[in-house]
Order: structure tokens, then sequence, then C-alpha cells
């Protein structure tokens, strides 16, 4: 996801269409990505510390954007 | 997230690119969007309905794309 210090345009764009829709009560919108890795094996330690790695060296931009790792089985 | 039938060549740029940088056991890549929706209030039914129609009108393409909805407090 952006950092909240970044101007998010495709977020606000989001946030400004959704009145025009019917849609009220929505006070922010931000746009970010979202990667469905698909691993070998089990998930150890060691393997989300490379998915993590992965995460920040090739998945996201480390200047605007944060990125959180969860695992779904 | 595009659905399991529908080609997704970002997520595959990105399977091809790790092996290049010696990420190793992925199996599959899949790249979607994620919106974070603030709201005013509490989140009742009601309101998740709305955040699902808002989902499927306005934020995904249901021809080519799956969502899901979650709650964070």
């Amino acid at each position: 996801m952006p950092k909240p210090e970044i101007l998010d345009p495709q977020g606000k764009a989001v946030q400004g269409a959704l009145p025009r829709l019917g849609f009220t009560g929505v006070t922010d919108v931000r746009q970010g990505k979202r990667f469905e890795i698909e691993l070998e094996g089990e998930v150890t330690d060691a393997v989300l510390a490379e998915v993590e790695k992965m995460a920040e060296t090739l998945l996201s931009n480390p200047v605007i954007e944060n990125y959180t790792v969860s695992v779904e089985q």
C-alpha cells in the first residue's frame, strides 16, 4: 500500500466517485497492490523470511510503499 | 484478484524474475489490487453489504476479477 504520507491519486479518484454512485460514509480510500504467492512445501520461518525479502526487494517500492506479509493455508 | 482462468502477465513476470534474483520454491504468483476503505461509524451488516456492492460495481471488473471483503478494526 502507498505510505500514509504519499499522495494516492487512484484512491482519491475512487473516493470522489463513490458519492456520485450513491455510496456515502466513506472517509478514505487507498489503493495498492496485492500479490498471492504459492510456495512449495511448508511455510517455515526461513521461508517466511525469504518472502519478506521478496516483498521488500522485488514486489514493493520501499520509498513510497509499505507491505505486509500474511500466510493463508 | 484476476480469476484463475484469466492470464495474469504481471504475475507471470514476477514469477519469472524471482529465480533470477535467487528466490526459489515459488510455484505461482498472481497480482491484483487491494483497496483500504475507511468508513464512518460502526460496520453493521448493512454497511458491509454496501461495501460488497461497491467492490462489485466500482472497484472490481467482475468479468475478469474476483474480490473478497474483510473487516479490520
